[in-house]
């Protein structure tokens, strides 16, 4: 299964992809179709699976698929299993667990406290340690999802109401979460405390909708409210009634600025911002930050588009669809013998042969992970007769893994972990290569710069920097040094 | 099935359909392999089923399937059903026939003289005519498909060899037909004599391909080498040996100008031009034609963006993504009740807030068939918060049905056959509308204007103005006039 | 897809097979389902696909299937897309065409005098050399199926009427067949001059019904009313009127004994004799003519039943369930290794140990066609400790093909076409082998014995006594002789 | 999904149904090839879903899937699946969760003590409370099958061996259960103190196989060694060593005596006694007891067989099949008009008319359970002409249900739980009805006579006397109490 946003940069591994986009809707009949829509409007937050739980006042009913929304949710017999005024569902893209279906959320488990089920948006980083610690007193885990230690953690807590069990679930955790959760008496939804995954609210007449991205409620017919706070947790009962609270108290936000860069929607808002907007005023910075004599300003299509436009319009160079994409893609042809060496990369992006040939070129890329695709480009560009290829990258370079959720190569198969600027050029042999300064992306999303002693974005691949403890990575780290001991020394 | 490349304006069936895409090669190892990539690249041109025969030197072999090609020619095992050095392919988008899968080509027959294989793009408008008469002589038919008259008339001519006999046949049609035969001998490929239907060759290697458009020659590897004239036949035998011949004698081209304006992909040569570089010409034109004081050029993704570009660049107007398309579409969802009263345009098409509150916008559309999508997204861009909203269209009115292998609404849906210029503004409710002139098409096209004498290309929707008899329309049309016979009167 | 009827023989392709069931009805609401049922009655008569054709007074409605035609015809909506009140469908095992949908009758042409369907049990044995002269005019042939042929030969007959186009056809024939047609005007049912393949008539209500069996009228609730004789036409029309001809003259019938012998199931009537009724005096003239001292009767499930139980009755030793047949069979498992070496056999059928140790049984199947299954049997026996094993069959050797409609192997693969009595009893390992001679068959179906001179039955593959020429045969064996001949040697 | 063994009588549910088979192997290479061959051999005691588990050393395999073992384990890819020398699998009929494939067997769990297994024949009649008990302290609960209940107690048993968490859970038990258990240091097989489930041992060159039947290590190839006894758990490790231990100390046994009526296939051995033998014994005791004059003895098909060969034999009256049964079952068709009213039945029950016409015939049938299909089938022989009609039955009346694993309707809709003998005759139309005494039923099987102080046998279903207690029944007796209190009352 492809990432069809990006299809031709994803076969070869070339994009971080986030993990997972989640919907909820209470308060409505036929929540379930409602959801449905929402998630279709996620899809590009996570094309393996889907899943969705509704509650009818009595029970709770679910059904999941691999695949998309659209091939599972789309048929009136599908959304008919689904009962009831309240409704959850998740997308996701794969996990260490592959493409099980136990793995597919939302998760849901008949506690004694009755039925729970809960979507999430996120990676627990000490999640290994906590099942570890549950299971030697007995737990049985179904599945390897890291959301069911946080199930398990709810059923084992000994407060008495469901939001306390809840929160003393939470406070064990370390890590990135976004959550939906529905009881019988209800739905909450929660951002962990540095709000790192998204997540909104709005309202659909008397419902109320929460989603990973505001695009969602733009399709079901929604109004987008407002964001989720950093910590916050939202309660909301069939009658309507919401309450709100901040259990872990004051924490400084540091939201996921890659959402601004390449995950979210361009036409999502984003912690208060146009996505669209941010990214086209990376491209003028970009241009300011990294200008070039050329003819033409080409965008990797489609996520290197607005930055493209923001280029163009700084620098006055036209913008041109140089490379065509083709909105067929899918599975992997059998390649046939050496006439069509270059198919793979050819069925996907095309050169725009007629209007390249000749020119002096400005490419504009979203990011760049391991460089191979990039390189690809590059040569499709000068096959085409281009006479310059000049690269730009709308972000950073991407240096390190993320552990909040997000599907990253490890530090060695980053482009940026392994080389130099002068060395990355050469890799993907352009004639120029720049990236936007860390300083650059932040202001191009709205702020004076980054502020190094507290930054105000979660920003780890480019810098670093990461924002929590990442303890299931100091236990693997530890248990791949004791393999590699020395023989005969004392462990 | 919906066709993807431009799924919201489709399910309103508020585009003409271009009805196929053909693929031939000829003297290449595991041509089917090659032959389905190149189908791959033409899946824009018909989306509803595809079949590819091989012939192996002794046998022919068949596969056909319904949906896109990548769900039915991606795996080895597919390919591997198709061994030999030649294969032809065909996708198509539904015919009258239906999704019938006897109606999928190519077509197939064992004839006297062997095997022979054929793939077709176009209609021709007096197959109803030949085939009752070949059924009186005792003609069996297997399918609906206007092309297997081309067959029966093969196999009951009485010349000599297969090239005379194809001949003979095809001075008996009327319409439009771009063909790829094969037979035990090598293949075959021509175009009618108006050459209304496109088709190219190229060369992969030693072998020869041929296909309705260029971008296939891209995807597989090969070189494009020139267009099969209209009214030309090429034969290419296992050797490589090329033989070309026109029949029909000289007759002035007229090739469908629709191809330029929607049915090529931009990335194609379409007669001897960038078919991406006339749309942006187009859009330049419009420009000059019909100005407005505006603040952004809004392209309607995807087929309106280069000639929004081009209205972008002559007009100086900022070229913006008011309108953000998802990737993930397919089928109809299930509608829940009023809160998502604009979700089925919605889900495909959003509104890019941000960027659109409170401007003045022209939207610029590649065409206008019912007008009821360009409605819509008027109305999309008002909720968003436009001021202003001019829409302006990069093809002329179209007011008249095809009959050469497009599949249009009667005229009678036809918003151009309906109303006037002023009653269509009303309709779409645009502040103001413009279409392309006539004239200022032809220019585009790099022409000094229409001959109307004498006319360069088929415009026929545009215009009216057929270069062919249409009988089985006049056929259709004397039968219908006597159903409606008044009572009493004679016959 | 295995004969499900007797799983365990038919993988070692050890029984003779028929290769087709027929079903029509005309004059009934829903026609379509009552033939669906009636065609699931039949379904031991071929296994491999199935396909219904329907006429609801303007057009012909077609659907088929590979596999059961529970698996095809069960449901409702199958049936609604066969509306009408007359319709008629074939079940059939596959032939030399490969499991091709083309092939899967009934068989349907637009003819200029309009539609004409045809369900066809039998085997033409001149149709090779009739498709080779009419391919040479100029027709195409869709399917390898000899039934095509005779549409063909129906579509160019200058004879003005329906009746007299079927008639002119059939004159050409050679061969076998049972036809159910259906036209506009209704439904023509007819056997070969010979009756060689059954085909019987019914009435259910004000509906005429007709079938290769009795039991399918049992089943759908009709009445047997007689069987169509030899060379006879009926037809029917849509007011039920009945017409009835005898064209080809008065012909000395031979229809197949193998019906009573195994083909048929035991609760039919054929030929106007209870087919249960035939088999067990098989086994009582069996137990006259070849006696043997033993402790156990016991049947080769489940064709050896009938037979087992007339062999006990008449020799007076106990019949007894000495193998049990498992309900569940269809694929080849994989064989895991040595430990289950006999599984293959041992998953279908299984020695009742118990009841067999130590005792001296007399095996009693309904025919030897290879040999190899008879072997295993055997081996199960003595495995199971039985002391002897006498194996005594319900028909004599079978040591000839069949060329009209039923599957055999060529005659070197025939255990009676290789070897005399003692060789075969060797082969199988019994303690004592015997077939019920020809002139004891002829008795127990009724008959004083074979009418040498003019037999009674086709029993050619007992005898080797073909009623008809077979010219493709003869055809075929010309071209192999050419082929084998030595170099030089002058053609 | 219909039992194919009973297929008639099943659609009506008018047998009871033996609920589960399961088969393990230890010390085998390719362990679930074998696994799923033997499965084949029990399907008949469970079609509904099927699943293997295997181990190779490292981890634990699992696959599952709805409807049969050829369906879902024939292929080689699926076996593929299973690497390993130790597998274990298990068949089974629905149950009240539904065909969840959650509640597919084998079950598995990641315990802190490693991997665990099981596949669970019987049911557990004190699951319910044992759960509400877990679920109180934290457990969570993947399915609704009281077998997970098994896993839970033996993840929170607090001994320190796995021998001794399994006894210390099974203690906790009440009901029937045969288990086979895989853990990374080998495989456990035992049975409930009662014995009421079967399972037994065999080997297979050095590899240990255990099964529901012996019929299974028939079909594998492997040799019957002994039962597993009633509270015996037997331990096998991957060197070959067996360990057997009794915890539970002595218990008069009390095996399901309807495993030699009914659930059985014929060439078992259950209980030291052939299956086949004891339904034969049983039809002589039944013509001792209820002799009739009569024509014919007829078995309804097929489990009435060997009973109907027991009365012949004993009575003298011949023995012939009056009815014919269709191998071609499954779906149920749809219905057509009137003409076809009797379909339902005929198309899987055929009456064989010639034979049963003017004779008066003794029906034996195995068992009565709503009686509604014994009524048809009487209807059956007087349609076809029979003159008298009497009804035989080789079980006592069923008038209880089965808490131990079989599935068996409410006591309301059990014949004889309505009715007397008078008015159960009445109500089948039969002539004369008369079922084996239990005496005469523990006589057929080996003994003197039912020992009513210590019944050697469970058959609660035919005396209401259940050998352990129903606290699950209780329970919900109680809670339907409650339900139905008076207004007004306290309660």
């Amino acid at each position: 299964m492809t990432n069809l946003t990006h299809p031709f940069l994803d076969l070869d591994g070339d994009k971080l992809r986030e993990e997972c986009g989640i919907f909820g809707v209470i308060g409505l009949a036929d929540a379930a179709a409602t959801c449905a829509l929402g998630l279709h409007a996620l899809q590009h937050r996570g094309q393996e699976a889907v899943g969705i739980t509704s509650f009818d006042g009595t029970e709770f009913f679910t059904r999941r698929g691999l695949g998309h929304v659209a091939e599972n949710f789309a048929s009136g017999e599908s959304v008919a299993e689904l009962p009831g005024m309240m409704a959850a569902g998740h997308v996701r893209y794969s996990t260490t667990g592959g493409s099980n279906m136990r793995n597919v959320q939302p998760l849901y488990a008949d506690l004694a406290s009755g039925g729970f089920a809960v979507a999430h948006n996120g990676n627990i980083s000490n999640a290994r340690k906590l099942r570890q610690e549950l299971v030697e007193k007995g737990a049985i885990f179904q599945s390897t999802s890291d959301t069911e230690v946080i199930i398990h953690l709810v059923a084992t807590s000994r407060y008495p109401t469901m939001m306390d069990k809840l929160v003393d679930a939470l406070r064990l955790l370390e890590g990135a979460y976004a959550l939906i959760v529905m009881t019988p008496r209800g739905m909450m939804a929660c951002r962990d405390p540095l709000g790192i995954r998204p997540l909104v609210m709005g309202r659909l007449g008397d419902a109320t909708v929460f989603a990973s991205e505001t695009v969602a409620f733009d399709v079901v017919g929604a109004q987008f409210i407002r964001q989720i706070e950093p910590g916050e947790f939202v309660e909301v009962d069939f009658d309507g009634t919401l309450r709100t609270s901040r259990p872990f108290g004051d924490v400084r936000p540091r939201p996921c600025i890659f959402e601004h860069v390449y995950f979210s929607r361009p036409d999502s808002i984003f912690n208060e911002r146009s996505v669209y907007a941010s990214r086209r005023a990376i491209g003028m910075e970009l241009a300011k930050e990294a200008p070039v004599e050329a003819d033409l300003v080409v965008p990797v299509p489609d996520s290197g588009v607005p930055a493209a436009i923001g280029y163009s319009q700084e620098s006055g160079i036209p913008f041109e669809l140089g490379i065509i994409r083709s909105h067929y893609v899918g599975r992997t042809f059998i390649q046939p013998g050496d006439g069509a060496r270059h198919s793979s990369v050819a069925r996907k992006h095309n050169a725009n042969r007629a209007i390249v040939e000749g020119k002096r070129i400005v490419l504009i890329d979203d990011s760049i992970v391991r460089g191979t695709t990039s390189l690809k480009i590059v040569q499709m560009m000068r096959d085409a007769g281009a006479k310059e290829v000049h690269f730009r990258v709308a972000s950073p370079p991407t240096g390190h893994g993320c552990y909040y959720g997000v599907d990253t190569p490890e530090r060695s198969k980053l482009l940026a972990g392994r080389m130099d600027l002068p060395a990355m050029r050469e890799f993907i042999q352009a004639d120029s290569l720049a990236f936007i300064s860390i300083d650059g992306l932040y202001r191009a999303v709205g702020l004076a710069g980054r502020d190094n002693g507290c930054p105000q974005y979660c920003d780890a691949c480019f810098t670093g920097d990461y924002p929590t403890s990442l303890t299931d990575l100091a236990l693997r780290q530890d248990e791949e040094a004791q393999l590699n001991l020395p023989v005969g020394k004392v462990a």
